[in-house]
Parts: structure tokens; C-alpha cells; sequence
């Protein structure tokens, strides 16, 4: 990334919201557009809706997918689960997509190559790139908000795993009589610590601020106030992510795990009790070693992450290192 | 390693004995000798009985250190925990070695790069290279013996962490409220799976076969008679080590997870319970994919696994990758 100014094009895909951005190589977000979801069934619709975000996104940029100022690839960051291999994602939470051939249609569409990445692991790349994961080797960036994703960069390099679904982290069991989770498992850390299921814990004990439905934004500001069953609906969570936490620092010896989403938001609310659960679960000496901090990027740091994709493929490639040929 | 044949030097340093090996490029081990642990304090002691093993090695293979023959590093597995950084080792269960600098002392004596790699990270490349999980990319390997330990492989390159430390899968906690654990932790897989663990857990639920510390070896053969303590025993800590490797699965899409040690030797009566836990722990669509198998190397992994660091450090050199420069 020497010489002239190059810019990639990155799309973060999720259930509620499709974004894109151009992003340049010092990982400034030149311009970037942003759609709803159509949230229909139509495959074709929602890829549509796709691609005219990445069109404004470069209109406003003033490029064309032919420019040279671009690099020859879309960095995507997309909601899993999806299949590397094949090029296809069908997430669980966009059923217009099913085995959807997205890094073919996209390579068609744009004449570029497509590197695929979770949505999660393009946080953490994101906040490994630009954030508060800058300059560390081996990191987990977690998004805690109305789900629990994930993912590793492992020795400067980003961790997809055999099919592209590494850094599940939410559907790691921590507690092998726990809840059940609507993935099919028991006890995962998402069942106890997401914001959807912090909230349904506190109503289930009570919690009621004159609504039914309480959110964990909710929750929190009572906890802010004292309120013990808010208060208690934060430690259970936190000690949960702090036992994950504690889990896969022992398991890859991490430098540094970043936290985001809009459930960290809530400080140390939550990282008040993940770090006690995180000392009592992680003993062995290097595991003291890394710190747990909050994320910088907030809601860009999926579309700074798929861009990394397109902009620094050695590290951030989602296939082995070095296929993509630089042009 | 194309052209005339390659050797590499294989160290294996555990709390009872050393081991040294000159091994081929296919993985054949030339030549090995073992000797016991010295068991003293003088760091030097121990130091010199390592050397005068890998002498007596390299002496049966018919070289020397300065042969052509010979690959220009040492490659090594050695009882955690180490710094990778500062090149030494603290062994839990060697006290005669604490902060001892082996790479400079190893490198120093025959003039060789030294790669060092844990103990169990050794018998995961060992078995990556040439045993169960060779030609698969993503891969957990284990041993479960007096203690449980393992390693990673991901995309086909050998993981180590920040420190040197990474695989401690043996202190990931499998149970918030679960037994304390020698290293300080709670619930920790060791403190259930171990041979040491499952065999106490046995006799604490009054398992007595005519001797107050029956080994997990006579809680094996009575299971195999039915007795239900035994059998109890087994399904416990096979639940566990499901659990625990459910996680791991999770968090870095595996393709398969490789299980060695004294107590994976009991076959199905392990490997049974592990599997149903597994099941009910890795829910998501991407974790019904890898299988877990008995390791196929025994106890010459480690040392094949330690020779693949000298012989191929593209993919085992547990520095950045490339930094070994071929002479």
C-alpha cells in the first residue's frame, strides 16, 4: 500500500441494515451509503437493494468499478452462516438468502474479486486495523449487543476457519446446565449474555420499568440507578463473557480482547464483573497478560474491517494467504 | 525439501523424560534416544543430560551438528509454560528449569536456530504432519493423560500465540461451579478429564480395586467389566472433554479434532460419551462437520511433531512465518 492513494469498496451485510462504503488505505471512510434491508424473501430484491448501496457509496465517492484508484476486490462482511468454499452465505436472519451464491453474483456484478468474512469477524478486523486492537498480533474483537459474535486475529492475520465460520464465540457453551439456546445448544453465551436475553432474564425476575418488553438499554439505566435486579442481570452476563472470554485467551494466548456492541456500551456496568469472571476463570500466568477494552470504531468498524479485505489482503484475506493478486 | 535428503533434530522435554530424535522429511525417525529426567534442581544438570540425549542421537544416526545432512535448526517441544520472546522455559513440573533460557543455550551449544513449541502443541504437528490429521487444515490435537493438553493448526499453520502458550485447552473451564484446579482456576477440563482427575473423581465415589490410588488404567479395565463407578467416571470426564471441544470448534471452525494420551487409550468408553456431549454442545450447522479421532503416532508425536518445526517452518516455525531463513 505505497504510492498513490487506492480505495476499496466494502459491504456490510446484516438483518436489519445493508451498507457500503469506500474506504481508503489509511482506513478513512471516503463515502458510504446505507439501506434497509427489504426483508423480503426475494433473493433478487435483496441483492439489488445491495448493490445500489455500493453504487451510491462509489457515485458519492466519485469512482466507477473500473477505476483504477480502486483495488481489484469487494471486501464483504456478511451475517453468517455462510459457506467459504462455495462462495455462499444463508443467514439465519435474512431468509431471502439461502446458499446464495453472494461471491459469485458480487464478481459478476462488479467485475472484481470478492473476499467474504463474517460480520463480526469484519469488526474485529475493523478494531485490529483502525481500533483499539491496533499494533496487537493476536486478538478476539467481540460485538455484544442483541446477539454475541465474534472473531481472532491470530498472529497478525485473521482467523475464517475451515468454512469461513470461525468466532462463534456466542455459541460457546459456558455453562453445560444452562439455558437453552435457539441454536439447538445448552448454556451458550449468547442464551445468557446477549441483550435480548440480559432483558428477558430481568423481566423473567421482575424487572419491569413500565414496560413489557424492556430492552438491555433499559436495564442498564436502571442498573445506573441501583436497581438490584438490573444490577444482577448485568453481573450474570458479564461473568458469563468473562468465563468465554477466559476461555479463549487460555485456548490461543491472546494479546488483547475488544469489546463492542451496543450492550458494552454500558461500560463498566458489564466489564466490571466479565474482568472478576475473567480472573477466576483464567489462572495460568500468560493469561494475565491481555487486557480487556472497549471497542473505538463503534458502527463503522464492519465496513473498516471488509474493506481491510479488499485493502491488505496478506493479513485479511479470507482464503489462504496470498491468493489474491494484486494487479 | 526437495533434492537430497533433509534432517531435522527433534527434542522432546517432559517432567520425567527427555527424548531426542533425528528425523527425516517424510517424518521417519531416523534415530532416537531417551534418557530420564535428571528430577534435580541444577538447571545445568538438566541441561546437560538434554544434550548428551540428543549426542547419543545424532551419534546412532551417524552426524554431527555440522553436517550437511541437517537441517540448520533444532526444533522443540517443551513442558509449558514458555516465553516465546525471551526464548525460555518455566516448566510447571520441572523446577530446576525457571526463566531457563533454552533457545540461547540450545542454539549456543550447536551452533542451530531453535524453534521452541509446547509439548502438547508438538503432538498436534506431529499429528498433522503425519499422523491422523495429516492434509486436514484447521485441526485440534490432544493429549489426555496425567494432565490434558493440545494444540492448534490453523489454515495449515501451527498456532502459538502471543507467548508460546496458546492450546492450554486443559484449563478452559468446562463448569462455572465446577472443582478447583491446581493452576488456580475453577472447573477446569484437567481438573474433571485428566487420567489423575478421573481416577480420583473414581475412588472418591468409592471405586476401590484392592489399592487406595488406582490409576485411570484400572478405572478402564473395570468399566470394561461394567462396574458402574468406573463407567460413571468415564462418561464424566468424556462430557467435559465434549464440551470443551465443542467450544473450540466453535470458536475456530475446525476440521477435525485429533485425541491422544494414556487415557484416550480407552477407546469408546471415552470417545462415546465425548461425542454425545459434543452433539449436544456444537449445535451450529459448521461444527456437525468435523469428526474426532484417536491420534495415530503414540508416543513418538511429540518428536515428529518437534523435527516438523526444523523441517518445515513455513508452517511450524512458531515465530512469524518466513522468519527462518534456509541456508
Amino acid at each position: 500500500m505505497t504510492g498513490q492513494r487506492r480505495l476499496g469498496l466494502a459491504l456490510d451485510i446484516g438483518g436489519t441494515k445493508l451498507a457500503a462504503a469506500v474506504v481508503d488505505q489509511s482506513g478513512e471512510i471516503v463515502a458510504a451509503h446505507r439501506v434497509r434491508n427489504p426483508q423480503g424473501t426475494d433473493a433478487d430484491v435483496l441483492f439489488a437493494a445491495l448493490t445500489s448501496a455500493a453504487d451510491a457509496a462509489l457515485e458519492s465517492a466519485g469512482i466507477t468499478p473500473g477505476d483504477p484508484l480502486l483495488v481489484p476486490a469487494i471486501g464483504v462482511g456478511t451475517a453468517a452462516p455462510m459457506d467459504l468454499q462455495a462462495g455462499t452465505v444463508s443467514p439465519v436472519n435474512i431468509p431471502a438468502w439461502r446458499s446464495f451464491p453472494l461471491r459469485d453474483r458480487l464478481s459478476g456484478h462488479y467485475q472484481l474479486d470478492v473476499g467474504l468474512i463474517g460480520d463480526a469477524v469484519a469488526v474485529a478486523v475493523g478494531e485490529h486495523w483502525r481500533g483499539a486492537a491496533r499494533g496487537h498480533a493476536n486478538v478476539l474483537g467481540m460485538v455484544v449487543s442483541t446477539g454475541v459474535g465474534g472473531g481472532f486475529v491470530l498472529n497478525g492475520r485473521v482467523v475464517v476457519g475451515a468454512t469461513g465460520n470461525a468466532g462463534h464465540i456466542g455459541h460457546m457453551s459456558v455453562d453445560p446446565d444452562g439455558p437453552d439456546c435457539v441454536c439447538g445448544g445448552v448454556g451458550c453465551l449468547e442464551a445468557i449474555a446477549s441483550g435480548t436475553s440480559l432483558a428477558a432474564w430481568a423481566r423473567q425476575q421482575g424487572f419491569s420499568p413500565g414496560t413489557e418488553t424492556a430492552s438491555a438499554d433499559a436495564v442498564a439505566d436502571a442498573a445506573l440507578t441501583g436497581d438490584a435486579i438490573a444490577l444482577a442481570a448485568f453481573h450474570r452476563a458479564g461473568a458469563a463473557l468473562g468465563l468465554a472470554i477466559a476461555g479463549a485467551v487460555t485456548l490461543l494466548d491472546l494479546d488483547l480482547v475488544v469489546i463492542g456492541g451496543g450492550v458494552a456500551a454500558a461500560g463498566q456496568l458489564l466489564f466490571d464483573p466479565i474482568q472478576a469472571a475473567y480472573s477466576r476463570y483464567a489462572a495460568l500466568g500468560f493469561a494475565h497478560r491481555p487486557r480487556i477494552v472497549p471497542a473505538l470504531l463503534g458502527g463503522t468498524a464492519g465496513l473498516i474491517g471488509a474493506a481491510a479485505v479488499a485493502l491488505d489482503p496478506l493479513a485479511y484475506w479470507p482464503t489462504e494467504a496470498g491468493r489474491f493478486v494484486r494487479s
